[in-house]
């Protein structure tokens, strides 16, 4: 099979022709039919990410049907559609998966870092892993959902926010553009920050009720004149752009990050001690909360934007990936 | 009647003869038994709030009985035993208000802030304003709980943290040697952090499971080694000892700020996007809010530790709390 | 001005002439553009309720516009647009007011039933109870927000569904056309239950993913078939159609009931342990919600559907709807 | 191995001597150190559950140590004290396991029903099944506290009560003594209801702040005099006795029946949308749950009250139980 492998840190990406996996007796073999570009692929690129073995092959939006079924997996079939996103199966036995909360699997895999992932035609995924993909969903349609979409889906869902709260997505790109449509569909009054002003258009589009340029105005300013937010999304991996914002919550709000910024942020907490807000975090979530995305965007017609390139050109769309210019997610075709 | 005033800001306390103030329609006279003193004090003090007028009477953890009642109150009768707090009544129509939210009122008075409060031998306080005090609870024991007291109860009360979960209590002083008796109350496994070795055995006895001295371990570590707290309250109006124990948190840990710090707050967004945690914080409570804090001390018990005073030596027992001399909470009886 | 009045419980309405009210010191008097019959409007018309006093002009759909502001009454003016349901104004001084539970005031007004209500030309409303309608909203469309719409939207908004769970409405009426219309615009998986066939498609065109006809099928059955409700709303009051949907709950599901039955209901706890499930109620909104239910109608288009009336005939409109003949919501236009 | 079992549905207990069971991959073997006698165990003992296959040894409150460990077990060791309850273990791959609620799942087994429980010198327990015993924990001890323990704890903890909210245990039986005790050391403000005047005293030992004598008082009333009950957890199995007490709740009350009667219980929808109250149901939970469940009582010193027997008089014991004469749960040490 045709793969696209980090030969060790900080190469470039290398097209080979590798044998067809095995899936084990706990994972199945799955054919690939798409897989997204995430910036976090970055940290098996550059070797960022601790204990990532190469060659590596990257992919963490990994959709595809079901291959070859390993020994002991029940539940999945030969021609399945599924999908695998970063969450790459949990152990069932250590202390958070005893709890349920398999998104904190202290021996989780992670998909295209701890085993391979989807820049191949071929991926095998731990049964765990997999997510069923709705049946109207494309393949390429679905890719992007399995980190840009669940992170985001997932982060927002687990808000205190209600229908009507005001709810902030700051950042208009691979993450946003889909915080921005699943905000409008969960019924809160949406609001887009982005510092672009030529993504206004598209963000109304994409359902949002109101667009703040962060470029020309003080967006927490403009937060509190819209009553202040009950939550803030922050999708851009970028401190000053959460503390930029940070000061638009309203009563009870809660800044949640998603995107991991360089440093450390500078947080007010007389402003959060007067509002009862807070910031913090988020991170995509499990195979189940990836099926939860997946159904709800085939159910409310949530749609990433997609360039799509072939295996061979892997390299071409992970630099404009990198670069911000990807409108809004790059998807291989294997 | 007899009042310690704040001549101006950043004068003396001075203790004068003044006229019994009559209560207005809204509002009833208190004849003051006790009344605490607390950091927030200085704002006063100092003159580092903005828009106090001089010369005040500070104090906003007023105990004491009503002593006449306003044209328009009702609820409230002569001889009542009542309590005020920070909160010093709400103004019913802005929009916090119309959704019950007191505690965010646009309008709030302040108690000994935006009118005169408990360094006297009354004191008039809006309706609104007013907590009835058990009858098995002395007035020198209630005076902390209206401020020390219901900003840890509320706080605590009002995270996500169950029975068993493992809730720290960071500083041992007037909020603190509350909030851990609290925390047992509350059914938490309670861990006390402080930099005061010494403060160990008192901290045992107030309920405390884990004693944490922070001026020999990393209080971060430990609690990690602990399990990963679900609630970290931090009592310490500090920076440094906020970022300290923030690191502490575990799976959807929420560190809860009830000292406003001198300087900004570094955030460490990494660590709460893997635990799902965020840092905020909270600011007291509604007259309500300070009556179940009452109530929920005198059905289990919960004590103040303090240091009673004449009201003429006021200044002495605020220098005492300013030193982080008093243990644990100085008390005025006019 | 004009007005229609019932004379005594049982008897006929009454077109009469009445003077113009005065709001008196904390209400303002509406110039009443709409006013929706609701069912309970049968509590004055019948005497149902206790303790109604006679002659008495029913209505707690008001939509229309302050005429005239009394003394004490801040942040409302001539002019302004505002709208007053079944929640008729609060004490703030009992114990659920002292919490922000205005909802559950002991003292609390009823529109149209305790004080005159919109039947007429002309309507006072304490100002606790008044709702700011949104600029884009005809009064005509606001009516039946302020009680079929809140009731809904508010119990909805209450539960713990989130995005993409499946949350049934049973019965497709004056209240559950809009409540198929809020839980759709929440981005529930919607599914409309009815005895009737022949409103499938509208229950479609409303954002209902699917139609179960309860004539045919057996609703709980089906609901368990679509993985189990999260949530039903009982809009029919009525105790046989509450009963054979219970049933149709799934893990920790809650039926809520929103309107009153004429016998106790029946409950089968064996299903509820197995579940977590649970089947209660809830009951409208005060006055701040009232204006959420709007804001968020104009926000997303949530439309009811109307026959209008003059209020000459009052009777007719009234008829209509006891006999489930409007389609859905009869409205006056005094 | 001495063991007691069914024969078949309706017959005698019989004490037989079998084969030591071999736990299997996925299971290990616990040296049985006590195991509580439950009104469930009926179940077994007259066949009432469908699918229950004879000779059948009952018991779900096992508590022992790990004598052999099955091969694909991790995280459990020869020597462990250990325990398991009525969730028996679960599939991890059915829908509610993907989520993490191993509760619901619906492949789970059941102790001593789907396969043989602790009636026995040795029992072989699915690994999933298992809950650490803390060390301060006597075996007899923890027996009861693996259902009647974490049903009560369970269920309590999973309400919407907090600190001083006023929360009713209505029952002082197996599960109600220890019902108690939890809401006790959770910070409820704890009403003890039982229609025995008898148990008034043990009621305060136990940590009950109120005693309603149900055979002499109204229990509602009683509970709307004290404010509105929070919360009603119902252990006694018994539809009139939970009828009785409904309407005792208050705000957002919530009445959680852990016991399941014989019929169906009647509920006044009325009440329950006056107060926005529900009636419910929990049942148990999983193996964390227990384990939860135990350090929670180790840490706060709740100790089930036990009347103890030896294998050979499972007879007596059950008879005891199903009579309400256990003092409060019979344990049998084999
Ligand atoms: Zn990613
Ligand atoms: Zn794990
Ligand atoms: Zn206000
Ligand atoms: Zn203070
Ligand atoms: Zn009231
Ligand atoms: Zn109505
Ligand atoms: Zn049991
Ligand atoms: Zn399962």
């Amino acid at each position: 099979m045709r793969a696209v492998e980090v030969p060790e840190a900080g190469a470039e990406f290398e097209l080979v022709e590798r044998e067809l996996p095995d899936p084990g007796p706990e994972a199945v073999r799955v054919a690939v039919d798409a897989c997204g570009i995430c910036h976090s692929d970055a940290f098996v690129k550059e070797g960022s990410y601790p204990g990532v073995s190469y060659p590596r092959v990257p992919g963490h939006e990994v959709a595809g049907r079901v291959d070859a079924v390993g020994d002991r997996v029940e539940g999945w079939s030969e021609g399945d559609r599924v999908g695998a996103g970063w969450h790459g199966g949990h152990c069932f036995e250590c202390e958070p998966c005893r709890r349920g909360d398999f998104q904190g699997c202290e021996n989780a895999g992670i998909t295209g870092l701890t085993f391979d992932g989807g820049y191949a035609e071929y991926a095998t995924i731990p049964a765990a892993a997999l997510a069923a993909i709705p049946e109207s969903l494309d393949a390429v349609d679905a890719a992007p959902l399995l980190c840009a979409g669940i992170t985001t889906f997932n982060a927002l869902r687990n808000t205190g926010a209600g229908p009507g709260d005001l709810v902030a997505v700051q950042g208009i790109g691979g993450l946003g553009h889909l915080g921005v449509q699943y905000a409008h569909r969960m019924g809160f009054e949406t609001v887009a920050v982005s510092r672009s002003s030529d993504k206004r258009d598209l963000a109304k589009e994409l359902g949002a009720d109101h667009f703040l340029d962060a470029s020309e105005t003080d967006p927490a300013e403009r937060l509190q004149e819209l009553g202040g937010a009950r939550v803030v999304l922050g999708t851009a991996p970028s401190a000053p752009a959460i503390e930029a914002v940070a000061g638009g919550l309203g009563r009870d709000g809660e800044l949640v990050a998603v995107g991991v910024p360089g440093r450390e942020v500078s947080v007010d907490v007389q402003g959060l001690v007067g509002n009862r807000a807070s910031v913090g975090g988020w991170g995509s979530g499990h195979a189940r909360d990836s099926q939860d995305t997946m159904e709800f965007s085939a159910l409310r017609d949530v749609t990433p934007e997609v360039e799509t390139y072939d295996l061979a050109d892997a390299g071409e769309a992970y630099d404009r990936m990198m670069a911000n210019e990807a409108r809004f997610r790059a998807v291989l075709e294997p």
